[in-house]
């Protein structure tokens, strides 16, 4: 029943790649649209990147952070973001959205799927750990919209995106339960999350409203 | 002189249970008022009630959190957030907020007592466990209001809030030097941090303003 | 190879008072545009002063904080915050703002300076120690500016602060691989973080713009 550890072979290295740039590269948007200097577009970049991740082990008290462990991709997100300063224009930042929502979705299975499974290892009961996953995969994007003035889209725009993370986390927990295998464990927790925010995004499902202002 | 140590007797575990409760509803409030979706309202909820601890426990590097010991609170947090969400309407919103002023004044004196004892614990210095306490008591809410985008309702309503936490603290403080009983330290700091906001919100006392355009 | 530890001089510690105190009216001066009332306007004054000095102490995992080993500092933090209240009025706001450009400056220098040698001394590597320079040279401004509800003007003022400072913590981190002598590590970052931010003020250089509307 030990949680799986998240090992990185190629492939997985490739994938992860991928979701972190593309969590940057939300942060980069957002800032974009803020007309924030360039200080500022590494910052968010860097906070939607890294700030779930982050967060989650000041949780756990868990050293050294991602980002101190692998310091080469500090400057990798600075060159992302000096290069979407030169080469980014105004009819790009639509075409970004779109182009990232799926890598996007992605990040969101990946990151559930690591942060749910450190909390399990680090002995957090069940609760706890999938609000881990949930935390390691959108705070970055909630700390992202602190930064830009805004409310957290992650707790306003009325669309699934912690919730995949959140269905997504349960089945960390029961395959680790299982005493499923790590890669099975990993694989399926982020296929769960990545589908069912795809879903999401394709029916244009929207979480029920609040009717407030009465029936 | 060994600072108190809270006990869960069964009527603490009562008084307790409403204060955090109180919490959590001023953060369903805040995020009614500004049409979070049902992850934004469980979110602001959790912060309003185990916002402030956490952030203490952080400062203090204390583990395991609170809403790690006892998970369950969690699924109580989430279960008050769909029940606001199916049965609260507008016209609930002024009227809830009246009837939490009480059991809120309440939370403000318990969790600055809970916090500066804490404090006195770890071997902080007075003016520090007392901040500690504030902090506990107060930044639960101040953190909801940064997600929700609005300046701090502690730092400018002009009505004395962290002040009657900060002046509880200071007997916490004094009661711990006298080696007086937990009991009686952790009533007399609840107590007069209560007594202190209810006579504020009694009398509506606002504090001094800063007359910064001249006389 | 050794890492400098900042001794406690009397020069560097009225050069250290000074700065900090330059951070605080920074936090008053903001507080007082957003009409905060007394209880808001110490915590921004104390954000300023030692929310970046935090924030890379719970990142870097060291205790105790600053202010909790030298407490006397946040009752001098409130005195200081009273005493604003008590005198300063609306025509002393762009006096003040501008008589701490040069202290501000100073801090930054400074700050720059602790900050990257501690992380140094934790064994971080060069960027993380760099920045961790940073974020306690300006994350004091930046938390400030999040409760103050506006996007943090180190991130869109576009006039070069963070990149000062940026600039600075290399200079440790070079003349610390040359087993420079501390003092001499300390002086030379300050200064050259300091004498960029002056450059900068005095040539009202701005970062290049993100053209993101074409060309």
């Amino acid at each position: 029943m030990k949680p799986p550890v998240i090992n990185f072979s190629t492939l997985q290295a490739t994938v992860e790649i991928t979701a972190t740039l593309a969590f940057a590269l939300s942060g980069l948007l957002a800032g974009a649209r803020k007309q924030l200097d360039v200080v500022g577009l590494c910052v968010v970049a860097g906070l939607s990147a890294f700030g779930g991740g982050t967060l989650r082990d000041v949780l756990l008290d868990r050293r050294p952070f991602f980002w101190v462990e692998h310091a080469d991709w500090l400057w990798a997100l600075m060159a992302l973001s000096f290069g979407a300063m030169l080469f980014m224009r105004h009819r790009h930042l639509a075409l970004t959205e779109k182009a990232i929502q799926w890598p996007d979705a992605l990040g969101l299975g990946l990151f559930t799927a690591s942060g749910t499974s450190l909390a399990l290892e680090a002995g957090m009961p069940g609760i706890v750990a999938v609000l881990m996953g949930v935390i390691t995969a959108t705070f970055g994007g909630v700390l992202r919209d602190i930064v830009c003035n805004e409310i957290p889209a992650a707790f306003n725009d009325h669309r699934p995106y912690a919730l995949c993370s959140f269905v997504g986390g349960w089945v960390m927990v029961a395959m680790v339960h299982a005493s499923a295998p790590p890669w099975a464990a990993i694989s399926a927790t982020a296929a769960v999350a990545m589908l069912l925010r795809g879903l999401a995004l394709w029916t244009g499902w929207t979480l029920p409203a609040w009717r407030i202002d009465g029936r």
